[in-house]
Parts: structure tokens; C-alpha cells; sequence
């Protein structure tokens, strides 16, 4: 029996440590075995291992991987959006499966809240077979039924400097919606912030604002075509940002802003960076970070509406592929990929995106 | 020269006093000048007295207002919808004033945040004429531009009854759409409450349940047609109350939540009643009562969208007052005049419905 | 090997005729088996007789159906909404089979539009096995995933009178959306023009005028709420109807019209009663009745919106029978059920829902 | 009495001329005199000339112009914006006037529906004072209310050459609706189209075609970033251009397509180019061009909406200037005016226009 490795979560805040486990001696229908090429560490990989969210140990984590196909399970043919798919191809998939029948994914359309709602990289307990279903691993056991795309003109590193951070940003900023000539906020100028950057650009925003750091994230930030940053080190008063935004939008607010940082504080800082009658969109909170304090007064007297957004659906992911395809000349997502680890380094790897010294992180086993 | 009375919050916190004033000898183009018959108190008063909005002191309170015209000023020959009037006509008004020109009334087509916007019985101070700018008075001036609507087939305690509630309920209904079939929870059984579920179920709620107390509210909510209600004195525990409300919902939470409660924990309560992708309106945060612990996260993981929306525009006290005359049966707003207080009275009348005493209390000068 | 009879279309424009097939010997998993108890003809059934779709032949016509369970083949457990289910339960069913993984399922979220739609009574041919795929015949097959809906408080002829109408009203009313307060103009008194009003009147209409005929139908809008109606046959000149809707609506038009009548000359009268800015909805032209002399200047110059809806989803099925259990009082869909044939019957009571006699037929086979 | 010269309508059909009428003496309060610098001919001018809307005569048509301030009436101080205005200002002016106050500006919230609206060049006859209230002239009144933009970083070629085709194609795509990731068809080639294609990719469009010529017009859209063109010239068979747009759009058709071209039988061809649950937008019908044969049962079995949009309000110009003044470079709207005429070859130039031999004439006084 031929056995494979990868870098195991055994518990939360515990050091990630390498084990083996058996690959599948054959396939069932609709599976599909591939050789992880390159996977992609997510901040949220760092939020799921401080225990954030109530998921199985221990766990493979990785939810953002390329690899080539190296056995197709009986009937599996073809990718989601109808390609043609061979073993040897170099793909990409969706990390989430969901039933499309419930209560949620039929009836009340949110499919991103399946009632059946699985996840590579997240909810898969490893110690079972198939054991390899999370990118930090030499191999990687795709389900029946996984949302899977053939990778031609796009590079491995496109993909995972994009990650699921672009996916995101696509479904958040179709929920908040962006109008022709907005001015847009986006608080953060990690990966999601990028994306987020990068997707608001393209769907109307006149005038962009990024606020984050360090400075090597902001500089990236103009790269994409932030028309202005603002440097929390720099401005590290959240009222005299508040006072920033207001004088780069006429004294109003932006009529849009995009929280990308996952700290519960930014969400009042933000508020007040929106117009009356603007929009705020709660795009970094996958994790639970617990309560802060808000006024719900804001929310009236401002008339705003607060959206939020949770992970992403299969059409997102086609779309963030094929918006790579026509604009990654434009948004150079490739050059996130600042840091790269071997798998015997994936705890390095993580702990590097939980200290911010790394743009993102991949690993490539 | 003619004098005339009115009950005057000389600052906040301090008990109403009746002072006198004079009225205006001649009126200028366009205004028009009103016999008060009767003056609603609104729970917003209340927050207004307490000073939970920065307002100028002394001041006339009372912006629910019906009266009979005595005197209309040159050029005034018919109402906001172009009906004709004439002096002795009974009629009531949009308590605010647009500019219908600024930032906010064409450019963001959000009115109720007119940059200029004043309105009667809350931003006009009396000790300058023509003083009777709100209507805890025995006369109302209405300045040029006001929108002025007649009654005929309305009763004054109609009118009344509903208040800024309904026109308040109808915009922030407006803006958190109800889809046909929706289960609506209200938090509240005071005036908007109530209008808020008039409105709920005349705009496609198939199942209304309605959060509140004390007990006659309940009552007047299920005379309303609410389909279920929770006492607050009867499950005093929020958590259980989360669970009243999904267990009358197949388990998933509310499509749709209307806070109508102004205080400001309802808002976390209210939240974890929706279900996944369901929305959220602050309705009853008028009045700054402060910030409350939230948890960002929740608007994520559940995939809220959460509104706000501030007063109304003088089209939706028209949509009001329509729907007053259309289904005024089956929604006897008039009922909700519980108390009735003489313009003597008037800091009596405020104390009333400080303590929740009475359902709505009005001044009859 | 035991046979049944059914009602058979040889092709299109010839009379129905009666057949005998074989009754599957065995259910696959997920199959059902029904003994039909009604089946509605629907105006839609007059059209596919006409040849206006392309459908194969020979076919059993019948997509509103009710009937009992005989038979539950391996794994059907539940119904669509997760109500356990037995052999001996009433039930219906949704008409369609979607694949929920095609571009227009998943891609653009237009499941009616599933490029492997099937629709039972419609798309089946009926000369091979299984045979029973359509509601005129004493038996139905029900393939595996079908939606199906146990009935308990719901009356047959309750279900049967809403019939398809009511689903296609509520999908159609979801896209072209109703705002509270609105008029509504309904063209057509038939099942759906009836269905639209009761969908129209419990999502927010303040005022409905459904134009039609003959009397009877009009008595029957009346029953079911509309505040005016015209009939065609007191007013057959378009323009003068024009004139009557504008005048019933303060001299401008409806805020929406709902075309339920499937006559393409109703199209250019109806986008005339619409005020500008106002919505008109394509409901009854599920068949292709040809072109008609359309002015496009007109969308432009009065701002219209003019939406199509090609059927429903489970969900608006779903919500329909909830909506029966609910407001089945109000609105007596049980009425409708005017004329009844046996199988035998068939060919006849299509011709009487031909010629408008019956205002909805049914077969009890 | 110093007198100014116009080139003059008299009626439908007949040549322009050249009439001096006096210009005003005094100005009124909020009036303003601008001596104009260059007034562009849109296509609507053509339309007007046919007769196919009902306007006064004699007019001076124009209504895209560009000027400078002679003198301003009292009380004058700012542009729309809030920019403040001298005299020798460059200008342009929304050419629309509306009443901010009736059933469609605030009830209904349809501004360009104004039941009162008037347009500079469009519903002023000039016969009587202040005569000057058209483009084609030397001097030109603005009243007062009117929105006025002072230029000062935009040329006045850019302005002229965007014209009222842009602000109508942002009012268009506002009501219609761009989503990130569309394909987009543009139908038709000129000022509207091309304005429409500018908008279309800075409102999330990522694939964009557009149809039609001659090879000049084209060429220009390539130059402003069409992703693919379809000449009319080369293929002049509708069927054959509907399928090149299917295969363009992996077999389905496009999201939107937005028709610019004015000729009605366009429209019956692009419904055939949306994809099922597309979305259609005639934007080219401002002129009654008369009916066509459509058939209302594409719009159901393809499950469209069909959106009208008529001109634009002022919000909608100063995001088109907002737009220019950002955007510019990518989109040279200058290279639009291509020929340039005398007042007293006005005539002349409105040929061009109609013969389509120029892209954009426009009018040097």
C-alpha cells in the first residue's frame, strides 16, 4: 500500500507536524486522485488554527491548492464548466461541497450555507480515509461531484496569489453591489483586501481607498491601482482616517466600504468612513473574533445597510478563473506569492501569515 | 397682537412649561397657518427630551400633528398631492423640510438625510417667530414648501393613532423589502411596532410574530392580526426567546427582523432570529441610546444584510395616509389613542409615555 | 402484467384518445408510484394541442396533478420540504425535473431555464416506458428526485383550482416585484389572471383592476378582492380600457400590469396602461402566439420594465401551497374547479377549457 | 438692442436658418447669458428635424454645448456641484429642467418623466424672448434651476464629443444593470454606442461586442477597448450576426445587450442575442420610429427584462464628467468630433449628421 504525506493540524494552536496515511488503493466513481502542485496558505487557515471555528481534529488544512490530475474516477469527464478533463491536466477546484437540495441551497438560495455544507481543508477530519482530503499534502482525494477547473493560461502561482481571497471578494461584492462611479474604502490590504481592490476596480468604482500595512502591502495595493492608501502605521488614529476618507470623498464618505482585516474594531471605524445612505460590507470575519462594541444608532441615522457574506459558491470561483484569464495582466495576483515552504515547513508557513511578515504563503510539497 | 399657547421643553431633562407667544400678524407666500385640534406625543419626543439628539432648546415638541387651516398664506391652493384647500379644511403635514437640491436630495437620491433638512417639533427653536413650529401648541405655522395633506375620509384619531410610526414603518419596510411568503419577526409592540406589522402584513408576510409587552400591546398586536406573539414578561430570557422564534420557523430563523425597540441589546437578540441570509432593520434607533456588544462575525457567518433607515419622505406619508383610508378597518390605528392630555397637561402626557404607560397619548389644546 | 388507461394526444390537433399501458412491474430507487386522484387541464395544455411548443408525440397532456402514493420505490423518505412520506398519502407534485448543475441551474441561477428541464405532461413521450409521465391517465410515474408535496390540510380541489397558475403568478410576481402601495392592473380573468390577483393582492397592491370576461370570471375577481373591474365585453375598445385604467389611477397608468391573457395584441394595450416608470409582466404567453406590432419608443419614452417569466421553480410551488393553507379562505381556489370529466371525458373537457366555458376543468379519473 | 444670430428649425423637414433675434437686456435672478463656444448635433437632432416627437417650431435645436459665462443673474454662485462660478467660466449645462416637485419627480421618483420637464433645444420655441435657448446659436440663456458644470480640467472637444450620449448611456446602465463578469452587446456603433461601451467595461462588463459600422465607427470602438466587432456590412444577415454573437458567448448569448441604434427591427434581433434571463436595454428609441413586429413569448420562454430609459437627470451628467475627467485617456470621446461647422453651415451639419458620414458634427459659432 503506497502512503503519502502531509502536514497534520493535530489540534488547535498545536504545531503542525507531518504524518503519512494510505492513498487510495482505487477510486470510486466520480473521485478524482491529484498530485498537489502548490497549495495556498489562507489567514483563515491561521483563524481555524487558533480554534475559531468548531472544526474536527486532526486536520489537514488547505483549501487553496493547484495540482495535476493523476487518476479519474470512473464517469468524471469533464471539468465544471464543461472541459474536457484528462489525467496529467493541471487543475484547480472549489474547496466546498454542497447538497443542492436544502433548505438553503433550493429554497431560500444561499447555497453557501448548505445545510450539508462540507469543505476541503476544514471540515474533514484526517485520521479516516480518505484521509488526503486538505491541500497542505503530496496528494490531495477530490469527492464526488467537486467543482473542478482545468488550468491552460493561467500560472499555478496566479491561482494561489488570488486564492480563495478573489472568490470571496467576488461573492461579497456582488452582495453589496458597487454603482458606476462609487468611491470605495476597503479597509485591509492583505490578500482579501487585494482582491477586493482589484474586483471593486473593475465593477464601477471611480476612486479607491486602501487602508492597511505594512508598507510593502499598501505599495502592492497602488500596483493594483489603489488611487490612494492610508497607512495605519502612519495614521495609526482611527478618527484622523475617519477624517481622511471624509476630505478624499468631498467631506461625505464613501458611498462604499469593504471591511478585509477580521478585526471585530474596524466594523465602527468603518461606519463612519460610509456616506449616509452608504454601504458596508463584513468581508473578514470568517473567523469568530468575538463581540465589540457598535452603535446600532449609526446604522439608523446613517441609513446605512451592513452586508455580509460568507465564503463563496462554485460560480464565483469560474468567474474570479476567468476574471485572472482577461485581467491578471492588470492585477498581477502572482506576485502575492511572496513566501514559499516545503511541506516539512508548513508550520513555518503558517505562522508566518499569522505574523503578517509574509504576503502569502504557499507550499509547495 | 394676538397671542396664543404652547408647551415648551425649556432644555432637556426639564419638565414642559406653557409660555405665550405671538402669532404671526400677516403670513408670507406660502406659509398657512393652523388651529391645532390634536398632537401625538411620539416615543421619539421622549428620546428628544432626554437629549439623545443634539437639538436647540427651547423648543415646541410634537411633529404628529392634525389641525384645521385658518389662514393660507398667498399662493398655497392645494396640497402635497394636488387636492384643493381651503381654509377651514382639516389636514396634517410631513413634519420635515427638504431642500430637494442638495448632495444627498438628487445627487444620492437619499432625502431623508437632506444636508439642509429641519423638521417641526425637533430642530426649529421657539423663542424667535413665528415660534409655533411644532405641535404641543394651540397653533402650528407651516412654513412655504411644507408638505400639507387634507383629510376628508380620515379621522383625526386615525391619523394620529398611526403617527410618524406608520411613515417611518413604510420607509424602513421600503428599504428591507419583504418577499411574499416571508416569516417576519417584530421586536416591539409600541406604535411602530405595530405599524411596522400592519405594514409587514399587507406587504406579503404570510407568518408575523411579534415580540413585546406588556400585555394590552399584545393584545392590540393580535387585534392587528399578528399570528403569534412572545411576551417579554412571560419569556423574560433572550435565549429563549431565540428559540421561540425558530422553532415557529421550521427551525431556521426569520426571513426578515424588524427591530422596534430603540434599546440597544434587541439588536444582538434580533440577529441570531434571522435565519441564514436573512435581513435585519434598525428601525427604533432614532435616538442615540449608545453603543452594545456585537459580534461582526454573525453578519458574516449567517450572511445578514442589515439595514437602516431614517424618518421618511413626504411620499411615503402619502403611501400612509392612502393606506389608512384603504384598510384602516382592519388596522384600527384609532384605538391606539389610549390617552389624552390638555395642553396644560403636556409634561404629564410625556411622562406617560416615558414609562410606557399608555399605547400613544395626545394633546388636545 | 397489469395495465392502465390513459388519455393520449396522437399529435398536435387531434382529439385525445384513450390508451392502455403497461404499469411498471417494478420501481427503480426513487421512483413513485401515483394513483391519480384529479388532474387539472390547464390553458397551457390548449396551447402545446395547438402546436404552439415543440413537444413530441404521442403524449399524456396533464402537469397539475393530484393522486395517492401506491407505491414508494427505495429511498424516497421525505417529501420536498423533509414531511415524511407513505404509501397511501395525498399528494402533487411539481411538473419539472431540473438538473440543478447546468450553466443556467447553478451558472446563472435561471433553473427554469435548465438546459435538461423536463416537464412531466409536456416533455415525455408516452409510446415507451414508463408511460405514466403525465396527469390524464389513472396512473403517474414520478422518476426519481422529483419534488413532491404531501397534502394534509389542503383540499383537492383546492390544489387543482390554484393549478400551475398559482406557481407561475407567484414566480412571475417574484421577478417583476410589487412595491407596497402599488396599482396593479391584471389583464385577464382565466387561472392565472386570478392567481396574479391574489398573489398581487397579498403582496402589497393597494388597488387592483382585472380586465376581462365573460361575467362570470369577473364575478369570481370580485370574490377574490379585485377593487375594479372592466370586462372586455362592456369595453371592447382597447383605448377606451386605456382611458379606464388611467382614470381609476389619478390619470396616469398602473404601477405594474400583469398580462395573463396570452393574446399578443394585449401586450401594446397593457404597456399604455402603465404609468411611466411603471412595470409590466409577460405571464401568458407561455405558448408562441407570434409576433405582434410593438413600439419599442414607447419603453423608452415611458421608462418601462418589462419582465418575462418562463414557469417556476419547487420553491414557488412550495410557497403556493403554504399560501393556499394560509389564505385559502380569502381566496377560494376550490371554486374554480367548474367543470369535471371522467377520462373517458378527456378529449371534451380540453375543448371546454378551449373555448372558455369552464373557467377550470378537471379530470377525476 | 444688441441682437445675437441662430440657426433656426421653422418646422419639420425644412432647412435650417439663420435668424437674429435680440438678446436680453437684463437678466432675471438666477438666470445666466453664456456666449457659446461649441454646440454638438446629436442624433436626436435628426429625429426632432423628421418630426418624430411632437416639439414647438420655430426652435433652435442643441442641446450638448459648451460656453462661457457673460454675465450671471443675481444670486447665481455656484455650480450644481457647489463650484463657484465667474464670469469667463467655460460651462455645459444639464439641458433638461425639472420641477422637483410633481407625482414623478418625488412620488415616484421617475425625474426624467417630469410633468413638467422642459429641455434646452427640444421644447422651447424661440420666436419669443429670451429666444436664446438652443445650442445652434451664438449666445445661449440658462434659466434659473438650471444645472450648470464648469469645466475646467476637461476640453472642450471631450465634453462635446461624450455629449448627451454619455449621460444617457449612464442612466441607461444604471436602470439595466451591469454584473461583474457580463458579456455585453452594444447595438450600434455611434455616440450612443460607443458612450454605452465605455460605460459598459467600467461597470464590470469583461466581455463586450459590438455591432456595427461602417469600418470608421469600428475602428473606434477598438480603440475605446471593444473586445470584438461585428460589422453590418460584412454581415448583413441578422441571423448570421445572432449566431456569431452566440458563439461568441459559449452557445448562449450575452447577459445585456444594449441597443443603440433607433431602428426598431434591432430590437427583435437582440432579444435573440441575450441569453435565457438576459437582460435587454433600448436606449436608441427617443424618436417614435413606429412599431415592429416583436413577439412577446421570446420575452416569457427566454425569461428577459426588457428595460427603457429616457435621457437622464443632472446626477447622471455630472458622473459622466466625473467619469471623463478620471477616465479620458482610455476613452478619447475628443476624437468623437470629427467634423466641425460654422453657425451658418448649421444645416449642412445636421445632414451630416443624418447621413451618418460624420460620427460627430458639431457647431462653432
Amino acid at each position: 500500500m503506497r502512503t503519502a504525506k502531509a502536514a497534520v493540524m493535530p489540534d488547535f494552536h498545536r504545531p503542525l507536524e507531518i504524518r503519512e496515511y494510505p492513498l487510495p488503493e482505487a477510486l470510486d466513481p466520480g473521485m478524482v486522485l491529484v498530485r498537489v502542485e502548490m497549495a495556498g496558505i489562507c489567514g483563515t487557515d491561521v483563524h481555524l488554527w487558533k480554534g475559531q471555528l468548531p472544526i474536527p481534529r486532526p486536520l489537514i488544512l488547505g483549501h487553496e491548492t493547484v495540482g495535476t490530475i493523476v487518476k479519474l474516477g470512473e464517469g468524471v469527464t469533464t471539468d465544471w464548466t464543461g472541459v474536457p478533463l484528462s489525467e496529467g491536466d493541471r487543475v484547480t477546484w472549489y474547496a466546498g461541497r454542497l447538497c443542492g437540495q436544502c433548505f438553503y441551497c433550493v429554497r431560500k438560495r444561499q447555497p453557501t450555507r448548505c445545510l450539508k455544507r462540507r469543505a476541503y481543508g476544514i471540515t474533514y477530519a484526517c485520521d479516516t480515509p480518505p484521509h488526503f482530503l486538505g491541500g497542505y499534502a503530496e496528494y490531495h482525494v477530490l469527492l464526488p461531484g467537486s467543482a473542478i477547473f482545468k488550468l491552460t493560461d493561467l500560472s499555478t502561482e496566479m491561482v494561489i496569489g488570488a486564492g480563495c481571497a478573489l472568490n470571496t471578494a467576488v461573492h461579497g461584492i456582488e452582495r453589496v453591489g458597487i454603482s458606476w462611479g462609487d468611491i470605495v474604502v476597503i479597509q485591509g490590504s492583505g490578500p482579501v483586501g487585494l482582491a477586493a481592490l482589484a474586483v471593486a476596480k473593475t465593477a464601477g468604482a471611480h476612486l479607491t481607498i486602501v487602508i492597511g500595512g505594512p508598507a510593502h502591502r499598501l505599495e502592492l495595493a497602488k500596483q493594483f491601482g489603489a488611487d490612494q492608501t492610508i497607512s495605519i502605521e502612519d495614521v495609526p488614529d482611527p478618527g484622523e482616517r475617519i477624517e481622511r476618507v471624509r476630505s478624499l470623498s468631498g467631506g461625505y464618505g464613501a458611498d462604499v466600504v469593504i471591511e478585509c482585516v477580521g478585526i471585530p474594531s474596524a466594523v465602527a471605524e468603518g461606519w463612519e468612513m460610509c456616506r449616509d445612505g452608504g454601504k458596508y460590507l463584513v468581508l473578514g470575519h470568517y473567523g469568530d473574533a468575538g463581540p465589540t462594541a457598535l452603535n446600532p444608532h449609526v446604522i439608523t441615522r446613517k441609513q446605512l445597510t451592513v452586508y455580509g457574506s460568507w465564503a463563496s459558491e462554485p460560480r464565483h470561483m469560474a468567474m474570479a478563473l476567468e476574471f485572472l484569464r482577461r485581467a491578471g495582466d492588470r492585477f498581477p495576483f502572482d506576485r502575492l506569492v511572496s513566501h514559499r515552504f516545503s511541506l516539512d515547513r508548513a508550520a513555518e508557513a503558517l505562522e508566518a501569515t499569522a505574523r503578517w511578515t509574509s504576503i502569502k504563503s504557499a507550499i509547495v510539497p
